[in-house]
């Protein structure tokens, strides 16, 4: 059985390495950045694989797992670290040592156990999507392996009856979908990272996909799921719900890859929706927005999108006049006309002030998409991650962070994290640009995603990145929000990580890691301490 | 501070003291039974605590924690067990030593303390409803402390913002309603046991509430909370959603008292509802109305009840003919009428085979309840518990069990459980009755309920009792269901949950255990060996 090949992966941007742009097309983006900031920016020569002087692999797969592991610098640099900056130099100072791609469970657990019986690292893999160092290698380690499940690409069961898939974790997006469909299914789960990312990382981080209300987590469609440890398979029965004992599968779902390697999971699928309906609602302001989207979900008419962009966004994003905010208010369904949620959802935003003509509430009843046009058709294009790259290794220090709160404090949170952020901005580039939207809502809490890039400034790179990020993390800490909604803890967020969660929680998930992993070999450092 | 007094609760009924049947009622009861049997049946007399020849307390508690510790006679045997055919004779030969109604944290402190240096077995305690003996003590301990949380009985803070409340653990249903009822909120969480069981024993047992769609257990309704383990509290962030890590809550959630003592939540709350839509519909056959169920809860319209009664339930609870099932479909909301849901609703069960005339759907939109009358209503006056008491202690074997199953494999799981219920039945007693109902319906499975009652035999007992439960749970497990949808697992489930749960999580969860509760000293034997 051959390594099915994949389409190789950029280095130094989000996407393929096909899609990467040219070095004519940087050079002019570039260009046009010196003019506006009136300095000389040159970008950097991309250095590629063949060029790369990694340091040497430090161990040796023996021969019995040889024939799907790698040390070639491509596989080694790509399992190295997510910092663009760092990569388009070429600059992967801390590799894996191996790079193991099992193709089935008997490759997964010999590679495992080769790891634990040696003590090296094992690292679980699934699109290396993470932008919170989730799979970087650790120090301290006579070797580290990573395990890259992209072999585990199969919808292996569809059961129609439950609305259900036995889908394998190292599935990407795409491939996830292409098998579904045929079937007239879904997951309809979209994280931002979906064409990058994969099921088992999706189901190891606690995504955020499509559904904005209601069951908006991949822990929501998680029936049972199949992971692999170092002490043995620990596999949940496929069940609708359950009330015994605490749930073995919350336990694994957010585990970081620290627990085990996820190989599958029973997910639940949704029938592709063939009635929808989108409307974008104009707001005088982003607090009567935000007070007009509490309203729409304290009805639980839980429509699948309830996105708020604030003005900024909105004028960015939507073209909109930069003093109004934008609701973005989507139904779906298979099997039921969806006008009469939405007519209800448009009655409350319009007399929370909302503003919008009922000609420009789309509807379908022929599974087209109703969210293409207008000012939501606008910002759905500018939310679909394209044409990156070209401003890797120029230095910008450009980012996000994303929270989630309850009602009550969000004003303040709001306020304080913003000021944290703009301050941050001033003190590090001079100044910049900042805006938040709600990517999902609760009934009690949204959750905000706060985009922000500094002014252009020489030689800002990594740490200066990080050093706005840690203000932007200390307000949302401080404000009594969580660390993340979707993004994960990874290496990057475990400080913030470690304040939030309960110290007594922190030693029994210290002391289940032990029991599972009695020689600390999976994603060390990741969550708590090895 | 007083030990605030509470109502006394019945040793050998579901009930209060004050709602037991007289010793008339209770003869007359056994002389109608003796007439349909042609057996002589005597009811025992009742025992009261004064005439209880308990073990003597083996331990005493400390000068600075005896004002809130009790070892009376009541007290002792209410915390014992609920084997009411045991109970009304007085036998209560495992009791706990000392009963605890700590009535702050430090008080609960001392004397989690005392137990945890001392190593007596320490059983927090809500109001004493488990079925499965989640509370009883264990053998091999030199003293056993139960603690009754029932002191800490306050809602303490209502966020109308985010409709959540800061809720005591140890209070009961109906006092928890009472404080939230006059600031027009309701938890609307409603367990069979409500009126006997706290929101820390929900939360302690996964416990399923009112909604029969979408979020049916108090795990969906915990925003929050707040344990005191022997390493200390175990406090989470109010958060509407995170994906910071596994959910610290959902470890808690469920964890049946071997963790710690749960002694407050953040808890989501609902405008109490003002309209509502009941419709009972009746189909052809068990079959007709359970292909229906699915394709209504598989279209996503969250009705807030959609309970399924078979032919024999619908006959003797519901007053049908014993050949047609019963859907019973009930919509509610704060804000807007249900008319629109219900009808399609409806619509869905009659393609399906489902015979109701328009006016018999009844809505409302004052707030006024709308399952009172017809079949629905008939339904609910059976469901509510009422009038126990009649039978204990004449040796009746009747009892429950309940599961969820995946919609591909529940036709062939009702089939063999019910076969294993009456084969046991007809082994045990001779032949008995039996029914089924959906309490919880998911998108990918139904959760059955069985009710069951053999023939009257003299001298049949507990162990005659435990013979036909362990043929139902067998086949429940067998078959690929959940030993529990909401019961928990407490003592009785232990067998059936060892089968179920992954063998890896049990190590998690048994070193996290220890983490925590070094000394083993919290509910030992629930859920796993201590």
């Amino acid at each position: 059985m051959a390594i099915a090949s994949k389409p190789r992966r950029s280095l130094w941007m989000f996407g393929l390495e096909s899609e990467e742009p040219t070095e004519a097309q940087r050079r002019e983006h570039a260009r046009l950045l010196s003019e506006r900031v009136g300095v000389a920016i040159e970008p950097p020569a991309v250095r590629r694989p063949e060029d790369f002087q990694l340091r040497r692999p430090r161990i040796e797969p023996p021969a019995s797992i040889a024939g799907f592991c790698f040390n070639d610098n491509y596989e080694r640099a790509r399992h190295s670290h997510r910092d663009y900056e760092l990569a388009i130099r070429g600059e992967f100072p801390n590799p894996p040592d191996v790079v193991a791609h099992p193709r089935t469970d008997q490759e997964l657990e010999a590679v495992l156990d080769w790891c634990s019986t040696r003590g090296y690292a094992a690292i679980p893999f699934g699109g290396g999507s993470s932008s919170v160092d989730g799979f970087t290698p650790p120090e301290g380690y006579d070797g580290v392996v990573t395990i890259d499940m992209d072999q585990f690409d199969r919808v292996l069961e569809i059961d129609e009856t439950s609305r259900a898939a036995r889908i394998q974790a190292g599935v990407y997006g795409p491939a996830l979908e292409d098998q579904l469909r045929p079937h007239g299914y879904t997951l309809r789960h979209f994280p931002q990272s979906f064409s990058g990312s994969t099921l088992g990382g999706w189901i190891a981080t606690r995504s955020g996909g499509h559904y904005a209300t209601n069951h908006t987590h991949i822990d929501d469609f998680v029936e049972s799921l199949r992971m692999l440890t170092p002490v043995g398979w620990w596999e949940s029965r496929r069940l609708p719900a359950s009330g015994a004992g605490p749930s073995p599968d919350r336990m694994a779902i957010g585990s970081e890859g620290i627990l085990g390697v996820i190989t599958e999971a029973w997910m639940r699928i949704q029938v592709r929706p063939k009635f929808r309906a989108t409307a974008g609602v104009a707001f005088p302001s982003w607090e009567a927005g935000y007070e007009a989207t509490r309203q729409i979900v304290q009805t639980k008419l839980w429509p699948a999108n309830l996105r708020l962009l604030d003005p900024d966004l909105a004028k960015d994003g939507a073209g909109m006049d930069g003093e109004r905010a934008l609701l973005i208010i989507g139904f779906e369904s298979a099997e039921l006309p969806q006008d009469g949620p939405m007519k209800a959802a448009v009655e409350i935003a319009r007399s929370a002030g909302g503003i919008i003509d009922d000609g420009d509430i789309a509807t379908s009843g022929s599974g087209e998409p109703t969210g293409r046009g207008g000012a939501a058709g606008a910002w759905r294009n500018a939310f679909i991650p394209q044409g990156g790259g070209l401003a890797a290794g120029l230095g910008m220090v450009s980012d996000t962070v994303e929270s989630a709160i309850t009602w009550d404090r969000w004003p303040e949170f709001d306020a304080s994290v913003r000021e944290a952020i703009a301050a941050a901005l001033r003190e590090v580039c001079g100044g910049g640009t900042l805006n938040c939207r709600f990517t999902h809502v609760y009934v009690d809490g949204p959750a905000p995603y706060y985009t922000y890039a500094g002014l252009y400034r020489p030689g800002l790179g990594s740490e200066a990145r990080m050093a706005v990020k840690r203000a932007a993390l200390d307000a949302i800490t401080q404000a009594g929000g969580t660390i993340t909604h979707h993004h994960a803890v990874g290496r990057m967020h475990r400080p913030w990580y470690d304040r939030q969660r309960p110290e007594p929680f922190a030693a029994a998930l210290r002391a289940a890691k032990r029991a599972v992993d009695p020689n600390g070999v999976l994603n060390p450092g990741v969550l708590i301490d090895a």
